[in-house]
């Protein structure tokens, strides 16, 4: 479900969960894994990317749907310690949005260093609430230290989804390439980080990303009950249930 | 000195102290009363406004003159409760900036979910030092967490007023509408916010704006003692009653 | 070194160390009393300025490579009471940019009430990576306080330089002027703030900068330890080394 690709010192993970690189429980799983065992594979820097038009969308309702509590709290588990993992890296990790980027898309590109995002008909955004679903605070405060507490709580609560150009000028994403360009675009950055003097930057940017990664400091059981007593709401599992029937009728279609 | 207006599930509060709805000992009192009660009257969200072309002139300075050490004490702990019941309204809250909105207008404004300003000749902004107040610390943290912490610092120690689109450009309001039509777009605001998932909704906002809310966590008597030393001094004292001869004899020209 | 010029109510400090006002142990611990002594000698308000075309141009690195530990640690306990005297000046400082200001020079800088700098063919920034120097946390901190936290990861991480606007644009510095009209404007900035009433200005001031003096709060030995170690660093050395290298041929040349 994720194809690594070793590009000199750089390691891209791409997602590869066709047709839109749902999250599921494997593939939540198989990327904190990647995640966290890059740096002892000799990379210097990582790049998360997805295929063209499509970075990731979001969670994988309709397979989630089909968990019990537990299976749902190790999900999350796993999901929150991906979250940590980006933010936490050793390792520079540039997401590579080679496409579309709601929801859980959104979330694993707003813990890495950097966005490189596709110029085309796509969007990106935190739409949690939109589908029914309360957003855990380490987003809302990964969101807040990219755009601004206040700024956040507007996308957050309001669910709102952007065009590139208007996430990159909300400051959700830095930069836009054409869709064909955007891995490529990522490599370089990367390599134009890891060509400054190592030490100067690897320590400047754990002070600068100090804040970033103190988010998971106190992350717990409680966050964990927490997100699967809101998924397990009547009201939660309603609206979920039917937007997977919206995306049922619309494959049909 | 409020009129209360029910929108079906949108409550109304609109000020009404002609001639420019100052903020006296009574004005506060009652406003602090009605966002404190409205959740308990079934509303599901406020607006808060004010009359054509002047939404708040802020404190009523003659008036508070007038007052001992022991009433600025009781106003002053009702505008913080005020500004904190704003901040930590349960109820999604919108102001309708209707015009003028100088220092205590401004200040209930900053603490609601979101400001709708009229587009004419109209100013907003902290001003209170120009007037010879000192401005305190919830005020200083809740315009940061909308405008950052240092262009709060510029605003607050200049105590600049803006034209509305100046207060549009720095993140102090979020959207400007003919003057008519400000109540208006609130009470749309409102109802695209109700129309959400509402758990989902609510749960995130209330994590979005779990720092705004705690701003008001350690507010204590030395706050309120520490607002009264800095009004009863000679310096404040001097500064507002010239203030207060000028607006006489603009009143009288 | 420092050229003290009275104007009035305002003290500037000017830093008179040719060619490039660079920082060596001497002018750093000048500058340190400088900033501490300005309250006790009646001064209300301090500007910093340097040379038209050149603030400062950092470190003196080829000065500083020829001491030991020892004086490195005093030359650093130097260079952050340096800092922290201007994030809590009781006196509002503002920074005369006149001219270029890389590391060292923008350090001061962010520091400082409000920056004016030169509008021409200079270059400002912390570019200490490029140099192979970490950054310390308070500069961390404190750009982030201007620039936000993530935008202040960015330019930190690949020690940016930028042109006047670019910086104006970002935020790191407020307005630009001529380079001859910039130690006139920062005096006129000055005076702009001290005709307010004093008490309410001042308070408000102190309330607002009470999250950057607050950098400095716990500021202790391991800091100046950390960086000692850093600066000893082989590859640290090494870099610096060549960096004098150069210097000296674009000199000789």
């Amino acid at each position: 479900m994720i194809e690594t690709l070793e590009h000199g010192d750089v390691l891209e993970l791409r997602l590869q969960r066709p047709p839109v690189n749902a999250l599921d429980a494997g593939l939540i799983r198989a990327l904190r894994e990647s995640v966290e065992a890059a740096p002892g594979k000799g990379a210097r820097a990582l790049v998360l990317s997805g295929a063209p038009g499509m970075f990731s969308a979001g969670l994988d309702v309709p397979s989630l749907l089909q968990l019990d509590r537990k299976a749902i709290l190790a999900v999350w588990d796993d999901f929150f310690a991906l979250m940590g993992a980006l933010a936490r890296s050793p390792l520079p990790v540039c997401a590579a949005i080679t496409g579309h980027s709601p929801a859980g898309g959104a979330v694993m590109a707003i813990f890495c260093d950097y966005r490189v995002m596709a110029d085309g008909e796509y969007q990106i955004g935190l739409n949690e609430v939109q589908v029914g679903l309360a957003v855990p605070e380490p987003i809302v405060r990964g969101l807040g230290r990219l755009v601004g507490p206040y700024r956040a709580e507007r996308l957050l609560v309001s669910g709102t989804l952007l065009g590139p150009r208007d996430a990159r000028d909300v400051g959700l994403v830095d930069e836009l390439t054409p869709t064909g360009d955007v891995t490529g675009r990522a490599l370089e950055w990367c390599r134009e980080l890891l060509a400054l003097p190592g030490e100067a930057m690897e320590q400047t940017r754990a002070r600068a990303r100090a804040d970033l990664a103190a988010i998971f400091d106190h992350l717990g059981p409680k966050d964990l009950e927490s997100f699967a007593d809101a998924w397990f709401s009547d009201q939660t599992q309603a609206t979920l249930k039917a937007l997977v029937a919206r995306l049922g009728k619309k494959r049909d279609a």
